[in-house]
């Protein structure tokens, strides 16, 4: 034990850290709500009106946007306009908060209103700063744009398809707001033991860079010249596909092991079909790569049997010889499982602005607990309080910042 | 400054920690991966001849894969049978290393080889020890499976495409483990405030129905009770989309916000096309709903615009009016132009066992600096150092185990 802290349970480590999030869209906000999932203090800071983002689909009925009150759950929040000078200077103040266990600011603003690195530690010299930007270097780029280039859309969808097929999931957008977490809580560590502070920035562009090149994909392109081809549903480098059954679901089967492919073999009785089959082919269809290159084959030896059963036969004797799969389900399905299962991440909130909202916990469970989700804060719920208590400013001095427009409560 | 450490720099502000990962695919190695790119000394545990990932694709000439070396750069590398009961015992010996900054076990190991939280916690009390599984509660579940669970299949694809269209890139694996990360680190943060360890799970499907979630679309589905439609390349709730330019490139154009559509219409000089169509449609098109709703129509009127011009042209008038585009690359050329770009992440490193291979370092830049990526080890390479060095075993005993084949050194 080296330092007093607050009292924190297992399921929230970071209790009493207090971070300043000033950050839009997907990246920024994910990463400052996975602290806040974790126990920290997070403020959010948004211009009075919102950002960018704050109308963002999904929306309800009233245009009130689903996906603001998600992405922000558990944080509190500050309408400041910290683009005029003034406003600019009281952000300054808050990401240097002297607390001990304060000084640490996540964020994503462009352009004349980003707190530099130098003003950050002329300030508090021990300042953890975490810079989120789209393309390294500084030029504009969202999840879209940087996934177009690193080459993923050519390599997704039908293998029939001719040009790209961008994914749905903002992907690096999540991915980046993580590693922002990882470079926060790395800074933090070294802050506890050495006392400094750190800068660091993470581009959209270097995170999906960074995953294909830990998949071995640019070593791939770089060592043959040339992509690969487009596989359409098919597991690269080793067999698994998705299935029609007789009632029009779909399941998806997966053999990456030598044990799950024994599995599958077993379940839809194919074991002597292919064992008769590995001569005439050449193949050992116990090693991945084999049953990689004969994927269609393999396909086109199985489907029959899916085919001829419905969904919850099928599910039943996959299940019964131990094969890796799952079913395909839309959202509506995913959502209404996810709600009806007590044990799942996933409750119904009162989220205020909202009403009942299905929202997540975070996908950490400590010692066996999920922390239930929090609600989302209005805009400008914690402006007055947070201006008074981290700032002290007095009841006049707020009411002058309310006045010229500089900061903004709840509406 | 509360706690002596080892020298640090803030480019690798984990040096001196100490983890041991006993993992295999992607999420636990990637999550690993990033202590290690962070300084920390991470210690990989496979059994003797590689786990059931250490062929996999990509491969080199030589049947090499490219992926494990990718996935485990500058990690340590021990080869034990930890499925064997002394092997286990080993591998408990090493997770509850008694060091200050040792005690921090990752794995995703199943069945009775796993490592029970009793176990490391009766060695050593404050043990960290975080677990990924594939679904919350145990079933076995990969990325693949878990994708199609939460309906993300469903949304992504060509809008005439029946039938659900997988992700090329396991997103779910790679943001898995980096809240893997996420948990060791903030657990670490409150062991060195309290002194307390923890134990965590992390499922994939918990970590894909989150995100699904933060982004509202769980909300959005249990309100209006219904999926909702795919839209293929489009951005949902906004105007993004692709667009094929005269000599067959393509590129995205995003406008999230007022000033991003702006930038478009005036780079393609649309913008009185639009103020004359907006009263005919009923549309506010500075609105991003309406741009989303009216989003076939834009398209419609933009692509003459993109056909008309070879790429060249269409990048440089981009930039000029600050629009947020980007251009599609496969994988070859994402690699050349970041192999060709002093600035990037990524590098030429010289990997044993497969020679010049193109590797990523962690897209976590301090300070400036982008620690460049390490090569990997062979597997086994560490074997003997790390049961003589952490272990206290004698090269009588080592020799043993190896005669045993409990422990293997490189190939």
């Amino acid at each position: 034990m080296t330092a007093p802290g607050p009292p924190t349970s297992a399921a929230d480590p970071l209790a009493g850290l207090r971070v300043v999030e000033c950050a839009s869209f997907v990246a920024g906000p994910s990463g400052g709500m996975a602290l806040a999932r974790l126990g920290a203090d997070v403020l959010r800071v948004d211009p009075p009106g919102g950002g960018g983002d704050f109308h963002r689909w999904p929306v309800d009925d009233r245009g009130t946007s689903l996906y603001w009150a998600s992405l922000n759950k558990g944080k509190r929040s500050l309408a400041l306009d910290f683009r005029a000078p003034e406003g600019r200077e009281l952000l300054l103040a808050l990401a240097t908060d002297p607390g001990p266990d304060a000084g640490i600011y996540l964020d994503n603003v462009a352009g004349r209103a980003r707190l530099t690195s130098d003003e950050l530690s002329t300030r508090r010299a021990d300042t953890i700063h975490v810079h989120v930007e789209g393309v390294a270097g500084g030029k504009p780029g969202v999840d879209y744009t940087v996934n177009a280039a690193v080459g993923v859309p050519d390599l997704t969808g039908p293998a029939d398809h001719h040009g790209p097929v961008n994914h749905a999931l903002p992907a690096w957008d999540f991915l980046c707001g993580q590693y922002a977490v990882t470079a926060i809580l790395a800074a933090l560590h070294r802050r506890t033991r050495t006392g400094a502070g750190s800068s660091s920035t993470i581009a959209l562009s270097d995170v999906a860079l960074a995953a294909v090149g830990d998949l071995g994909w640019l070593a791939e392109a770089h060592r043959t010249g040339r992509s690969r081809e487009r596989i359409g549903n098919h597991t690269y480098g080793s067999f698994g596909v998705d299935f029609p059954t007789a009632d029009g679901r779909r399941v998806i089967v997966v053999a990456l092991t030598g044990g799950q492919w024994t599995a599958l073999c077993r379940a839809t009785g194919t074991t002597e079909v292919f064992a008769a089959l590995e001569p005439a082919l050449g193949a050992d269809l116990s090693d991945e790569s084999d049953r990689y290159r004969f994927r269609e084959t393999i396909e086109a030896i199985l489907r029959p049997w899916f085919a001829a059963r419905p969904y919850d036969e099928v599910a039943d004797l996959l299940d019964e010889s131990r094969v890796l799969w799952g079913p395909y389900r839309d959202m509506a399905e995913a959502t209404r499982l996810a709600l009806a299962d007590a044990t799942s991440v996933v409750r119904e909130i009162d989220q205020p602005g909202i009403g009942p909202m299905a929202a997540a916990a975070g996908p950490i469970r400590t010692a066996g607990e999920a922390r239930p989700p929090q609600s989302a804060p209005a805009l400008g719920a914690d402006t007055d309080a947070v201006l008074s208590e981290r700032l002290g400013l007095s009841p006049a001095e707020i009411g002058r910042l309310h006045d010229a427009g500089l900061v903004a409560g709840p509406a």
